[in-house]
């Protein structure tokens, strides 16, 4: 588990490479949700998410050597595209493997920060099988979107940014996927703000973090079904024991809860979130016996979006 | 004209009622254009354009018993719902004319702010006839969307923010309307900042302002068949004075270059700007020449969209 220093180590080597985004603030969400919101934007992050900041903090850890062979990675989302401009930063070259299916933005995204892209089929067992051929016949390097601690420690630095702002924050809010960037905000949170309650937000559709905690084990999910698409992704074998110990709940929403926070969003505050960073304010409307009164961060993933594609 | 005196005035007098918006920068817009662009944030200002600006600023200058007779108003856009707010923070009542036609979005946005609406056909004449039959029984005051000093030295107030934050701008470019806003523009700006060059952006397909100035005479839009359905008014009797001895250019583009630009600000910045916003960008890019190796503020104007109906 990172420790607050290695958040602090993390946030001092990423300074000069990431921005340090707005948190704005919105009298209409206020009165909506009968708290006071403080939104941090990481949509408005390098590459359009907070992504940047795990990929760079792990990026800047690597040997001369270990870039000479190249890095690799299977995401096509976020995390690749942000590998990509960290890689690029040092002067090195990412391969991407992709399924042929990928939407055109996100293909755009990871060449236009430097990746080159290997295609696989949109299977899990081809993205493995490519991935794993490149890893023997190059010697690259893997640099896996969460579980590591590196990852986990840069994805910290976000809520670590909200707190140094907004010191009176008495909840925060952070999506959860594989778990870097709630656990990482809960390694900073926790320790910067004793009694701090922080919760995660879940699709219904892919609530393996949520039963994960139920039952106490890692479990699968059983549907991905969620527009969420960087919601997709199965907890970590590192980030679920922080998760555990330390998360205050997690809580789920359907997909019209987070279609409909995702445009009051997009109406009110007139910028552009992704399905996945809306979910913070679907847990909230859902849930407002938990924030009502309370001064509430929320972590605003990224704002990667298909125009051509939107929900309304 | 609105000295600048009276532009310090207004903005004295507006500020609690404001947000001082913020300016952004964006490294890709910036290498996509050749110029250092800073983007003047009005989308997020409250009621989600600049006209709270010049309302607010006209409505704290009525006298009580003005205010008793209530307000009224015949525009469905922008302007219509910040009168309303201007005019809910004195406790007065506003009434705004509107088409049987106007998309629910701008009648939502009049009754949030505590506007009452009476119903006209969608035709000047019926509109006319509606707003006077309303002045003569009840009294209202008519507040004119932009050809009012009052509203000009209030709609100055952005480009005076933009400049106290970046003082080494070289070059600014509005929107251009009934030309409110370009004349508060060019009313701070050139005298803050002498030998700064002002710019109008106008769409070509509701393109007065351009052939008023090249006429020496106000001219009427020949079809207002433009996305911009903020820039469709004519030239005002009392700004096109100030446009034509200040201005350093009208530029006019093509309804493509409108919707382009817009898409741009959207998948780079990750904020939602109407077309009558985006317009400011696609000026620089079509003349890049005036533009290359400047420090150049775009006034975005605003950010009420009907996600339901994007060009894109």
């Amino acid at each position: 588990m990172p420790t607050f220093q290695d958040i602090k180590n993390a946030h001092k080597r990423i300074r000069p490479f990431i921005h340090r985004t707005p948190v704005l603030t919105n009298s209409s969400l206020n009165k909506l949700s009968g708290a006071d919101l403080y939104f941090k934007c990481e949509n408005f992050q390098k590459v359009g998410s907070f992504k940047i900041r795990g990929a760079t903090n792990t990026v800047l850890q690597l040997t001369d050597e270990e870039l000479t062979l190249g890095i690799v990675t299977a995401s096509s989302g976020n995390h690749g595209a942000a590998l990509c401009m960290a890689v690029s930063n040092r002067g090195g070259k990412t391969i991407v493997v992709m399924p042929n299916n990928t939407p055109q933005i996100k293909v755009d995204n990871v060449e236009r920060n430097g990746g080159e892209i290997v295609w696989c089929e949109p299977i899990q067992a081809s993205r493995e099988k490519v991935l794993q051929e490149i890893m023997d016949e190059t010697g690259a390097v893997l640099v896996h979107p969460y579980n590591d601690e590196r990852i986990i420690a840069g994805q910290g630095t976000a809520a670590k940014e909200l707190l140094e702002d907004y010191p009176d924050l008495e909840r925060i809010v952070s999506p959860v996927s594989g778990g870097g960037l709630l656990s990482g905000t809960l390694c900073s949170a926790k320790e910067m703000k004793p009694g701090i309650l922080v919760y995660g937000a879940e699709p219904a559709e892919a609530d393996d973090a949520y039963r994960s905690l139920q039952s106490g084990e890692i479990q699968a999910n059983k549907t991905t079904n969620t527009i969420c698409d960087g919601l997709r992704a199965q907890i970590g074998t590192i980030t679920f024991p922080i998760i555990q110990e330390k998360v205050d709940g997690i809580i789920t929403v359907t997909e019209d809860e987070i279609i409909h926070s995702m445009r009051l969003i997009w109406e009110r505050m007139k910028i552009i979130v992704e399905p996945s960073s809306a979910i913070t304010l679907s847990a909230i409307l859902k849930r407002k016996e938990l924030f009502k009164g309370k001064n509430v961060g929320l972590i605003l993933s990224g704002g990667n979006v298909d125009l051509e594609d939107l929900p309304f």
